[in-house]
């Protein structure tokens, strides 16, 4: 089988690339510097598959990510990626004694947030500065050993930009996960090993009009079938305050017949629904 | 009545300055650097009143208010603000004919979000990079002349730190508002001229068990008794993947007998209960 060109949310040895490479190991990975050009990449024919995140324990919902799905793009989600979320504060070698009299540290905004109460409280005095990526904040760090100067960033970009690890898992919450979807243009799944045993289906919806209770009213034709959701998320339209569409995750296949009967239903309620297929969850490292 | 001192993310000329400043011009306001540090604020007793904000018509939810009001505090919404959002390119008036060559664009990651679509179709190669504060951002460009840098803010900004606005209103979506939440430690409501005519009651969550249909059963509480949920919105517990806390908005007075009766039979169901009050919605310029 040819080896397929994967986009993924860069640079090399963001969370990102990790989990990418866990199930991809022998594809060839290219990195983006965005979330919209990673899907961009795969809707328009560059690429095969785009992997990026679309939901972090801590963070919640990746916006980007749910928005360019629902209002760019017509692709489908063929798999879904778990990985643990380690972050450290990482200093260049040269300063791994002088961690406390950092003067800035630099790291994703989700990251910071991710480590928020450790910096308030172990390092209140130290300014933060929001940065691109974990990793990019990672390479500053490693090409100017003459600041001082620290990033937040997993291990992985510690070992390829070679800093020192001076505080090892500082993220506040410890059952810190990451969700990734892998998105392809074909409505068609990843079924390999080692995968969770439940399938999963995504819908994006919005509601039929503004009447009162009709997330009601679309919530029931699940529950009476006994089809469990194991995520409902609303993103405003972008039209006005107050108008939303749901991200809504079915513990079920869209080939099964009560799903096939609760999707021609919404439509009959009048919802516009845009399935975005049925998929297995995979933990990467 | 004495002066109240009300605490706002700043820096001055920020968004939610332009907010506070609206609709308490004769109070004492004062700039925080983070939202945490906001509430932290009033929950301390530190100051009256703070002005953060909660959802913008682009973005959606500001997680870390959400998370903040429902996980670190006891606090109550006694007001909501909303206010238009227009986004403009600001350079240094010395460089005010070469905004077209920039080699750096500064703003807040939520501003950059509202104005992807114009950075990538008219700006596409210059580099973007996120700062804490539109308002902070247009301060640095006014520091540095010299370079060739442009920042994502509103006017207030340009006319505090005297920049030319190269590119007006150059954010994707029109129907740009931003919703501030008004935070007091006492469960009390703003009440002046100029309101909105409905009454809003805020309600955080969490579901019973992880029992199929759990949503559904709390969204019928509101259903038959016709109370209007205008947003409803998940956030995760951060206790694992799949976990979630919901913010419900109901159009109605917790002090009324339909919703005495439903937030009972929420409490009787296994829900946890945090409701944040009763408050009407004011605009401001």
């Amino acid at each position: 089988m040819a080896v397929k060109d994967i986009a993924y949310l860069g640079p090399e040895a963001s969370f990102t690339y990790l989990a990418a490479k866990g199930i991809f190991p022998q594809e060839n990975l290219q990195p983006f510097t965005s979330i919209p050009e990673c899907i961009e990449a795969v809707a328009e024919g560059k690429v095969d598959l785009a992997v990026v995140p679309i939901e972090n324990t801590l963070e919640g919902t990746v916006p980007l990510t749910l928005d360019y799905l629902f209002h760019e793009v017509n692709v489908f989600v063929i798999g879904e990626l778990v990985s643990k979320i380690q972050q450290h504060l990482l200093v260049h070698p040269q300063n791994a004694e002088r961690w406390e009299q950092l003067e800035k540290i630099y790291s994703h905004p989700h990251a910071l947030a991710q480590c928020h109460k450790y910096l308030y409280y172990r390092l209140s005095q130290v300014p933060l500065q929001q940065y691109g990526s974990t990793a990019a904040a990672a390479k500053l760090v490693a090409e100017n050993p003459d600041q001082l100067i620290g990033a937040i960033a997993n291990a992985s970009a510690a070992e390829k930009y070679g800093l020192t690890i001076a505080q090892e898992n500082i993220h506040d919450f410890h059952f810190n996960h990451t969700r990734f979807f892998v998105i392809s243009r074909e409505n068609t799944r990843i079924d390999e090993a080692h995968k969770r045993p439940d399938k999963k289906t995504t819908i994006l919806l919005t509601l039929p009009t503004d009447r009162s209770g009709a997330l009601h009213q679309v919530l029931s034709v699940f529950a009476w079938r006994q089809l469990n959701l194991s995520k409902i998320e609303s993103r405003p339209l972008k039209t006005a305050l107050g108008e939303y569409f749901f991200l809504i995750d079915v513990l079920a296949d869209e080939e099964e017949p009560m799903m096939r009967g609760a999707m021609e239903e919404l439509g009959a309620l009048g919802c516009t629904v845009k399935p975005l297929g049925t998929y297995y969850t995979y933990e990467t490292p």
